[in-house]
């Protein structure tokens, strides 16, 4: 077989071998009246596989050439050229420049006009901005063609690891808390005290408030923020002995932790939810979250809350997703805007 | 029992009962003529576990009310008390007020006079800052006397996780690269390909140099700075096709990541100890570090490169900590200094 470089794409003029190329893999796109046109990435990929030779002016090129010429011209060819590459040895049919994302991917054994594409795909460098908000466009978009999003991610040494991205809807089964004032509670720099033991049982017995030190329920900021909110408990700063109302709580919790009324925001999404939610710092996201009792069941959920513009570096990405799927709990990254979203990223083997 | 509130202190004047508190757990300071001095702290704990009242001018104080008052007279006294309680529970002796840190802590059985301190502790909330500079030079100062340094960290909902940290010397197996030209790379953006076989397999084969992809060779940007370095490959520019030398490709690796200087030092101090270093992106930190060849052993360390002036959040320290710990690895933060320190962080009970 062989084609003919012409004007960054390659050409298989005879029609046979066009075919034969065309319907073992679906490389290319037939040209009316005969011949295949196929793009750099498809003609390396023939070439390296040995299926094709590829002439310009009538001179045979080799794969080295090519991938020199491929490189200088197309911005990131190598990156994507490592992806489409990877996918095809997993015997996908990828079909390449959809925009804006890179590839559109076939179930195996299917392919174009035959079956509806499976994944949408985009080929991204490891220092790449993550952009959350791009990221949730795109994702809507193939969510309501039912396509499955795929993020390949190509690391410095161009190893793969591929994430899938989707939208979800977390839910717990607690019910929510009556509003009416149950306990007395003492401010302490930045978290707060029950320290009457009956108040303390009470608060605690609702929806698992708080951690039990003693006799004494101790409450993290953002559960004294919200249990004030509600009027579930009067606060006093342990330092002056005085009243502290909502709005000078939320100030003062502010200068403790600058991105406290973002995270405030998914603890009360959560919690109207019907979802237990706990701190996350041990596996250093912001929230860890329970559909149930968290002393009978693990949480399910880690929970990050991510401004709506986010924009942040993958190695933090993976991070995140890899610890998660180490201690096998789904991560969930709350983008806060009028309304939060979360989206659920996870490693898979496509 | 009985013990009197006096000037932030507590003092026990009868000479039986203050023995029997001290020889029971070695509560206090034995004062000269007779009595036991209390700190706050400690006297609340004994109060808490019923073994002591406490009065102020002939009135019994509640618990609740010491607890109020210390929280108002000591920064952090609630944080120190969780930590100090915490140790308590688990059976050891504990004693307050060793400067700049917290406790020291007794091995199980032993106590001041008896036996030496195990532990240096220091309690932390969560939100304070970690500072590495200060921490390596108490670490020093710990391991010069061969104390070990346990940093107790108090979550928001007041649980607790300690870290042991301590500076180790890691080192491999593999010989260092004999200097000489071996390869032609060809830079694409923030990575280089090596296209010729014969010298992509022969690089490949020295201490697992990149990763080949079919046939050729891809070489990270560390890589290949650092194989220019040492004078074992040429580079030249895909775009452009000129040579490129050393000092041009590092002012151009800086503009792709701001702190490859840093990682540029702590991944040639880790190769001249004889290690492989790989990219560590898959577990959101800087390399991977193999002692031997890393198609036959799994990396045994995760090494971050940080500047030795480094002060960060504590939730990132621990979700490195956690993630290594999860995939059975050692983290090693290396401060980079004029020479560079590895500081080995790892999660335990006491």
């Amino acid at each position: 077989m062989a084609g003919e470089l012409l004007n960054k794409e390659i050409i298989i003029r005879d029609e046979m071998e066009g075919s034969q190329i065309y319907n073992k893999g679906y490389f290319g796109n037939p040209v009316p009246g005969g011949g295949l046109q196929l793009s750099l990435i498809e003609g390396i990929y023939l070439l390296e596989s040995g299926r094709l030779e590829i002439k310009r002016k009538g001179r045979r090129m080799t794969l080295k050439h090519l991938l020199k010429l491929a490189n200088a011209i197309h911005p990131s060819f190598d990156i994507k050229y490592i992806v489409y590459r990877d996918l095809r040895q997993r015997g996908y049919v990828v079909k390449p420049n959809l925009e804006p994302l890179d590839f559109r991917v076939f179930p195996r054994g299917g392919g174009p006009k035959k079956t509806p594409s499976k994944y949408w795909v985009s080929a991204i460098s490891e220092r790449a901005i993550f952009d959350l908000e791009a990221l949730v466009s795109h994702l809507r978009k193939a969510m309501s063609l039912r396509k499955r999003l795929l993020l390949a991610v190509v690391d410095e040494e161009s190893d793969l690891t591929y994430y899938d991205a989707r939208i979800v809807g977390p839910k717990g089964k607690m019910k929510s808390l009556e509003k009416g004032m149950i306990a007395h509670a003492l401010f302490l720099e930045d978290r707060a005290m029950i320290l009457d033991e009956e108040e303390a049982k009470e608060l605690h017995s609702i929806s698992f408030y708080g951690n039990m030190v003693g006799k004494r329920l101790q409450l993290s900021l953002i559960e004294t923020a919200y249990l004030l909110k509600i009027g579930a408990i009067e606060v006093k700063d342990a330092k002056t002995g005085r009243k502290m109302e909502l709005n000078s709580f939320l100030r003062r919790a502010r200068t403790i932790q600058p991105d406290f009324e973002l995270r405030l925001r998914v603890y009360e999404d959560l919690k109207e939810k019907g979802i237990v939610v706990k701190t996350g710092f041990k596996y250093g996201s912001h929230f860890r979250a329970y559909e149930g009792d968290p002393q009978k069941h693990h949480a399910r959920y880690l929970v990050h809350a991510l401004p709506s513009n986010y924009r942040g570096m993958w190695p933090e990405i993976s991070r995140a997703v890899r610890l998660a799927h180490g201690v096998r709990k789904e991560i969930l990254f709350g983008k806060v805007a009028d309304k939060i979203e979360y989206m659920k990223m996870e490693r898979i083997r496509p």
